[in-house]
């Protein structure tokens, strides 16, 4: 049968979420786990990849496996056996077609901007910090060019062969000093993306780039002024929704 | 001249903060960031050790230097050198005789429970995971006992020859689900103190004590029937107060 299940994890000492050969990954860790448990081979289907040192906290995956026992146990054993770092927090029987990725309609992402004078060592693991002032109504202008369907080139890579285009439908800025939090969703997101857009969206918020700049950069799929990605640890993919 | 400081720090990977010669610690951390940046020898005084794996937003130090320029420069200089982990957050100039242990009077600490199912890997850093549903009702009820001046031997140990009386100002739970806090605020504690409350609180929380046991155990100054203390990573050394 095939399992889907909703796991949060602490990216921050993982090569990210796909399986490598030279890295702990969030897959391999999965993969053991319920290997280990339904001492059979399981190979783990997510609703997409997530960088290096991303978080998650609402993943979703799926799996087939012969395990007889109860779905409430089937989470309870793998909880049990997978690192602190990562938890499976909901797991129940889906369609045998389901499937994590191409059924996946919206993901929504945060990335978590720190703004104050001093670095916080309590919130570091999970948020960019930013000395400067930011000008967050610009930052949210900007952002408003985000909404509908684009071709995000400037912001990322598509895989090898397939178009750019994506279609964003909630992309705006929420300032609750110090707290800055980009809220983006969309149908599908574009390699590195979110912390392109949030990288480029700052340079709007530090005064070097205007709004129009921003969208110039969008409509001209301008590559050269998009940027720099901001780092992982304020990047977490909050939930995934499916029909 | 002397130095007051406001100095966060995430306790995980530190042995507590008073210097010790086998494990890393707050003071040795600090110590070494401002012995590399002043050039000359540092000994940091301040409000109260912190066990090891606590963390702090407000830890209070002094120190004496002679540095030469502005205290600004001391505060960013030494926020280069220390690590990640360790932040100055505010920094200015004291009164000879201040002293951050003697002069404190009053201490605010919380202590951060996350109560749901399973537990979260994104919060198990700064709060104890608790499965069980609590009587959060009873917990309030059973730390009114607390406030006042009471000998504390029950909840941990003085300082060598010297009482175990502590004036409490304030010990109320906040429950704001899945968040439940534990904010106590003292003249002083004693060693493990709050961590012993709050693990005994968590029994009258699961029903295994009585709100009046509860009360028993503080008047009759009776260990054995106190504790567990809880893990350290829920307790968090919010501010310290002076005249």
């Amino acid at each position: 049968m095939r399992i889907k299940a909703v796991v949060a994890y602490d990216g921050t000492n993982y090569g990210g979420f796909q399986r490598q050969t030279n890295a702990l990954t969030i897959q391999g860790e999965l993969e053991s786990a319920l290997e280990r448990l339904t001492q059979g081979s399981v190979r783990v289907l997510a609703s997409g990849r997530t960088d290096a040192g991303v978080h998650a906290e609402g993943q979703v995956i799926a799996f087939d496996t012969d395990w007889r026992h109860s779905v409430e146990d089937l989470c309870r054993g793998v909880n049990a056996l997978l690192p602190e770092q990562i938890a499976v927090l909901e797991l129940g029987i889906a369609d045998d077609a389901f499937h994590p990725r191409y059924d996946a309609l919206q993901r929504y992402y945060r990335y978590t901007v720190y703004q104050a004078a001093v670095r916080n060592p309590l919130v570091s693991r999970y948020s960019l910090h930013v000395a400067k002032e930011l000008d967050v109504d610009a930052m949210c202008k900007a952002s408003q060019a985000l909404i509908g369907g684009h071709d995000f080139l400037a912001f990322g890579s598509p895989p090898q062969g397939n178009n750019s285009v994506r279609e964003v439908s909630r992309a705006d800025w929420l300032y609750e000093p110090p707290w800055l939090y980009f809220d983006i969703e969309a149908n599908a997101f574009l390699y590195r993306m979110v912390r392109m857009l949030v990288g480029t969206l700052l340079r709007v918020g530090y005064g070097g780039l205007s709004p129009e700049n921003f969208g110039d950069i969008l409509y001209a799929q301008d590559r050269s002024r998009a940027g720099p990605a901001v780092a992982p640890q304020g990047l977490c993919l909050k939930s995934v929704v499916y029909s």
